[in-house]
């Protein structure tokens, strides 16, 4: 589906372990103040005074996270970035730096790697955070992503999925189940192309969800809308496996019930749409497609004239007593209890 | 050649993700006070006061860095946190915690990630630090270990590459080239358990290089011995990849050249009497066979009283000039220009 332009190819053997993540790296600039010594020693040096330090990793694996039949590497290496920012911003903090390890395999030319790392060039640019460390190594089979994303926050500012409240609101940022309908468009447009390869698509009525897909952000701005607003969220989490396991998460940790409403899940017009088109329920999708990436918050009752006009904003439920249980409340009031699904890759 | 007398086997689809992180590892102990919150959130969350801050990270691939034939699965946990620590200890630092990511196919049993994760709790109950996050997810093919390592250190005790000075002492810590041989003769004995799976192999003469390469330790107590010595090295770096890149890289950082003495080189006698065996140049051995988690680092002659007498250290040469080279000289006195080997691992 995607072509590539670039016909240049050089072999990763000619450049050994040593030259790779120089070369890779070697027009990164470091935006952070609390960088002191990025790549080049046996470790980097970061200071951040009197503030705490988050620390958080994900793997993502070809062939479990990513198809590269229709991800092009680019984008591979903005969303790998995304991913980890966004459990930092889960956390109530600032994202500072990064490290990025790969192990591939010599399926891929070097133009390849770099590929992947101007999108993570980019993702570090627009976030503002530093890349400060990685090992590039070969792999037997296909491409693998490891990234360690860190942060800062003031002590008193952390927001943990553990201090919901009875009676707190529930609320989530942008929509949700975008990101799962686009990669269901792309899986089928990976199979019109098996059939026809000069097929040409035309995904201009999908584009949101693919985009939601190929190249999701972190919810930085939310952050600093929280920030603006005087807003410090009781509990909170990144939905990147999907509500209905996110708000266990929180449930549990917090010891608290949840009433989520289905008329209040925020949903794209796209997302509507190419359900119908798919003949799969809009509610499910929300609940567990995941890879949204939005984030999930509870807020005290007194916070709620601070929050209810935003447009960025849903409030979507009601924390409860614990004894209560975890329900979704259907468009025709009756109750259902929530059970995760997620992604147990470990399935496939 | 290692039998698995473990018969349990319990299918990791079983667990999903959500459930393996937790299992593996929910009897692992905080140690360090730096450590706020560690597994269970979006991220993990630290405190260092006015510390600064280490950061490095490696990834281990199956069929690259290690082979499970001989190498146990609780042996390579171990190992895959040694290999990190020691580049924390190579910045003269603290080491505190570290988050670890594996992926895996489903031809491990969850046994097989239990005996994993009880290397590395080992490790961590050893060195003191803490495991505070991490992923688990599963690969097409074999299993992928990323570790990133934390430590701390007081801003002005960081030791990088780049402080050697011309006329400084080149330092090593222990022994150089067991690991390598200990690999050659597991490789060895893998080939003959090929042709008679009930070969007994008698290992008892190589117990030593065996063990550098299965359960290598990183050199924690250096940096204390230097700590109680009242040394400040003035540049520092360990021996993964072998000696010669390692003085490499101290010279071209520090912008001077270096004279290496062959009749210095620290070798264990196992080293000795298998390098005969193999027909293997011992120094060479010493030179680029790597993995020896030893710290290399430069003194000032004004130090050389305090180091000098320490059974722990060899001084094995001094920085030149950068125009003078790098070379290592040899027994007959004949000076041969050093140049890298390493690990090129996109050569395999």
């Amino acid at each position: 589906m995607i072509e590539d332009k670039n016909q240049q190819r050089t072999q990763l053997n000619d450049l050994g372990e040593f030259g790779l993540i120089e070369h890779l790296t070697k027009n990164f600039k470091l935006n952070q103040k609390s960088t002191v010594k990025g790549i080049g020693d046996d470790a980097a040096v970061l200071n951040f005074d009197n503030k705490q330090v988050i620390v958080t990793t994900d793997l993502l694996v070809e062939g479990v996270h990513f198809d590269l039949s229709y991800m092009p590497l680019k984008h591979l290496g903005y969303k790998a970035i995304i991913v980890n920012l966004s459990d930092v911003f889960a956390m109530n903090a600032k994202a500072t730096q990064v490290t990025v390890s790969i192990a591939v395999s010599n399926r891929f030319p070097l133009e390849a790697l770099e590929d992947l790392y101007a999108g993570i060039e980019t993702a570090a640019n627009i976030y503002g955070i530093d890349v400060i460390g990685g090992d590039t190594t070969s792999s037997n089979k296909g491409l693998l992503i490891s990234v360690t994303a860190i942060g800062e926050i003031e002590p008193k500012n952390e927001v943990y999925r553990s201090g919901a409240k009875p009676n707190d609101l529930l609320v989530v940022s942008g929509d949700l189940g975008a990101a799962y309908m686009g990669l269901q468009v792309l899986e089928r447009e990976k199979e019109v192309y098996k059939v026809n390869p000069n097929s040409q698509p035309d995904l201009e009525a999908y584009s949101y969800i693919i985009e939601r897909q190929l190249k999701p952000e972190a919810r930085k701005d939310i952050i600093k809308l929280l920030e603006d607003l005087d807003v410090k969220p009781t509990s909170m989490i990144d939905v990147s496996d999907g509500l209905s396991s996110e708000i266990i998460h929180i449930c549990k940790q917090s010891k608290v019930g949840c009433d989520l409403y289905e008329n209040k899940i925020p949903l794209d017009p796209q997302v509507i749409s190419t359900c119908e088109e798919f003949n799969i329920d809009s509610t499910t999708v929300a609940l567990n497609g995941g890879e949204d990436y939005e984030l999930l918050f509870t807020v005290s009752q007194d916070d709620f004239p601070k929050i209810k006009a935003n447009p960025n904003l849903s409030i979507i439920g009601f924390m409860k007593e614990e004894k209560e249980g975890i329900h979704l409340v259907t468009r025709a009031d009756t109750r259902i209890p929530i059970k995760a699904q997620g992604w147990k890759n470990f399935n496939d």
